[in-house]
């Protein structure tokens, strides 16, 4: 394969700056070899937690061998970069589960194919108060939720859903409707 | 004052841009002279709802005087384009409240140079259920949801607040860690 149709595997990464890319790699050998190299021992070094589904250098991963998080809660993400999104924020303390994907009927794909099965595994065999369900507000990620919730559902766990609603620090007046509409709907009611 | 300078009171338009629009004004005098009477006769007609606060061509408006709507309810918001944005998602059926502007104290603006007294009257008079505070997510926007709350505990309504979260159709890797952060706090558990 061309280096610069590869290098446009890269997300944002279009024809033009592929291009600029491959130049620079070809003036400057060295940098070209070290960022192989970097990509291929990461590649030798990573893989994936077999509890949570998640990125990790040790297996499990440091989060679900952690003692100090709480765990009776498990957050449910599409994608081991959401992990590192709420991690970053550090509003959470419980475990995770990466689906690797989720429910897409247009993509062909199923239930069968993310990783549903291990989570109910884990709520047969953990502990859990709660499992959020954190999915992103899209047409795929709220189908995962909804069959997420009937999967669950039989078990006596708390299954809840991240709040949809104007992100803060933005005008009411940019938001779409359905987004004012979850707004609305997800108000909440004061408390002292 | 000079057109390309008043032109830029515009939003959006900045010093080029008003440069062209004051050219074709001056080359198509009859266009320009239409501009000019289409914005003198909204000032003439528009004035503002004297319960509401909304824009309006008929004091009361149509909002305030419809018995359509669930007179048991209101949803206070900082500025007509507010009202227009919710009107046009078709999610809300009940009364409004604008407040025309927030509570800053960095701009040396103060509960009483906002509409909240009018609200307040409102809430003695009116029959009312539910006070929703829509104001934006930010700073300002914040800080007068909570001067509101406390204004508003001593009568018997429910004062909720609109959800913040992930706005519908986005990325959680998109979001801010605040956004996260509330959308996690505001999470609801699934119902059957």
């Amino acid at each position: 394969m061309r280096l610069t149709e590869a290098l446009q595997f890269f997300p944002g990464i279009g024809k033009k700056s592929a291009e600029r890319i491959a130049f620079y790699i070809l003036s400057n050998p060295q940098d070209g070899k070290k960022i192989a190299e970097s990509v291929e021992e990461v590649l030798s070094k990573i893989k994936f937690c077999n509890i949570c589904g998640n990125i990790t250098v040790e297996d499990p991963c440091s989060i679900c061998s952690s003692h100090e998080r709480n765990r009776t809660t498990i957050c449910v993400v599409e994608k081991p970069m959401d992990v590192f999104a709420i991690e970053r924020a550090g509003i959470y303390d419980g475990l995770y589960h990466v689906l690797g994907g989720l429910i897409s009927p247009l993509d062909n794909r199923g239930p069968d194919e993310i990783r549903i099965e291990p989570l109910i595994l884990r709520a047969k065999k953990e502990d859990l108060n709660e499992i959020i369900i954190a999915t992103n507000p899209t047409t795929e990620g709220e189908a995962t939720a909804l069959y997420l919730q009937e999967s669950l559902k039989e078990f006596n766990i708390k299954i809840s859903r991240i709040a949809q609603g104007i992100p803060v620090g933005t005008d009411l007046d940019f938001a779409d409707d359905i987004t004012l509409l979850r707004a609305m709907e997800g108000r909440r009611e004061f408390k002292d």
